[in-house]
């Protein structure tokens, strides 16, 4: 059975909008909307190409929930709360058992945050998704990444250095880890969870957040660049899940292994005491790992407080 | 000479964003914007694929122009003044001279509406373009497809079936026209107008309205499906520019055409008297082509008023 482009929008991505604020969504010329007047719009597009960003044979459900997993992250990072996507999907066939699955993974994801598909693209061509994301925050309370200063705590939220395993496992790199531990590892790589509700807690509280893709060392990098400050980091008190602990890969593994998707953020020690709160209504541990200093270098010690030279590597488009 | 991801945004596409409702824009996790209250927001996305929409030596300072023209048609066929954009680039390699040339384009036709580049992505893989395009609407005065009425007459602005002959010259199929025609259609084909007056004009004046990407037959057919109504259209009243008029192309082939970027929409007769004001604001022609019927179907005469049967085809992806 063949659908042409109208049918296959039809049959996969139109549904039911149930958001107030959304006057038109899928089947005009433009989506149209309207934001609470007490919230500011948060947006954010991302594509992933097969090959680069995937290899070709991942899971179409597994690629659906990631697709939307690396737009919420975004928005997390900056502390807002998730309100519609739009997907401009390129597809070389209308394969339609992957449409099927696609659309599942990505509506699973979708329905945990009341998120709604309000327009989209659908062409024909080397398989490539991109999706934007928007999302409401209060007047004045986006997290950015300029607000570090010296003396800031450096957290982050759940473990690090998982997804990176996970990709080994998804390239056949890595044959010796269990099977529980395999799954695990491959549950991080392709099924990561945005942080939006670490995000959300952290509003007013964090000087500024980012969202761990390319790494922590590149990305902590970025809050460090727009900050204009460094950063010390202890490569011990960095959190490891159980699983990742067993392996004991490098440090460098751990720091530049990118897909991640945790939040790292920075916290004035005066707000320590707040945070407590915020982990309970982020449902995720915050993991404090360092200290923002002024020199603008990253200082990685090790447990007896001694520098490790380490290669600050990360996932760089045409590098 | 290379550039990594973050180098060639700050390079090519970085400027100093001038609207007071962009609270941040590139070098965040988020783009960040304030909405007038008094405006509601309408919302396009539309991926151009290399091989597919465009030949893929296409100039590239056309492809920059066109992947935002494409968009910015959107938002007239909505009545939406733009505003900002987002942009998603793929690209197999950072070819500065080509990124430069693209940009170019872009911000040429950006900046005669004032719209800012407020966020993306930028990705190595197969040549993808993916804009979103944001504008503002006054409450209540978007132009959906849905409400063209029986008795309703149908215009459509400029001149039809220019891009669809620029085409063929791309494609090396038609080498006898003059060279002053051929730079005409090309220029119709690769740098088009998008009807950003006209859709503003149309506010509370046109009952329903399409931009013609697809084709006149193709585009119609979905005003009329979205209003339930079929139509009767007098083909010798198509508009038609001096070039294609000296070529005689059969009907189809301006029906059929895509990449007109006009408008077609509808105006209950009784409104026909506020057309020439409209026209003037708009700075460009609109033409009377036929009339909205109650009968599922469109109805193609010729000038004695005899039907002509036409093959309603249209470009469908994957059909």
């Amino acid at each position: 059975m063949s659908l042409n482009e109208f049918e296959l929008i039809k049959r996969y991505f139109t549904r039911q909008n149930c958001r107030a604020e959304i006057l038109q969504g899928i089947g005009d010329d433009c989506a149209v909307v309207r934001i609470p007047t007490d919230r500011e719009l948060a947006l954010t597009i991302d594509t992933l190409v097969a090959g680069i960003h995937f290899l070709a044979d991942c899971a179409p459900y597994n690629l659906g929930w990631k697709s939307l997993a690396v737009n919420l992250s975004d928005l997390a990072a900056m502390g807002a709360e998730p309100a519609w996507i739009t997907l401009a999907l390129t597809i070389p066939h209308a394969d339609l058992s992957w449409l099927d699955n696609f659309q599942r993974g990505l509506f699973a994801l979708a329905d945990q945050y009341s998120v709604e598909l309000i327009g989209g693209d659908t062409t024909r061509g080397p398989l490539t998704i991109t999706i934007q994301a928007h999302g409401f925050i209060p007047h004045g309370q986006a997290l950015r990444r300029s607000g570090a200063r010296p003396g800031d705590l450096i957290y982050v939220t759940g473990t690090l250095g998982d997804a990176v395993i996970g990709l080994d496992l998804a390239l056949g790199r890595n044959t010796l880890i269990t099977s529980g531990d395999r799954d695990f590892f491959l549950e991080r790589l392709e099924l990561p969870t945005p942080r939006i509700a670490a995000g959300i807690a952290l509003r007013n509280l964090a000087t500024s957040a980012i969202d761990i893709s390319d790494g922590l060392a590149a990305d902590l990098g970025h809050i460090l660049n727009a900050s204009g400050s460094g950063a010390v980091i202890h490569l011990d008190w960095l959190p490891r899940s159980a699983a990742l602990a067993k392996l004991k890969p490098p440090w460098e593994k751990i720091i530049s292994g990118g897909d991640d998707y945790e939040l790292c953020f920075t916290l004035p020690p005066e707000r320590q005491n707040l945070l407590n709160a915020a982990q309970i209504s982020a449902r995720c541990e915050f993991t404090l790992i360092g200290e923002v200093t002024a020199a603008p270098e990253i200082i990685w010690l090790d447990s007896n407080s001694q520098v490790v030279p380490l290669n600050n590597s990360c996932f760089l488009h045409f590098s």
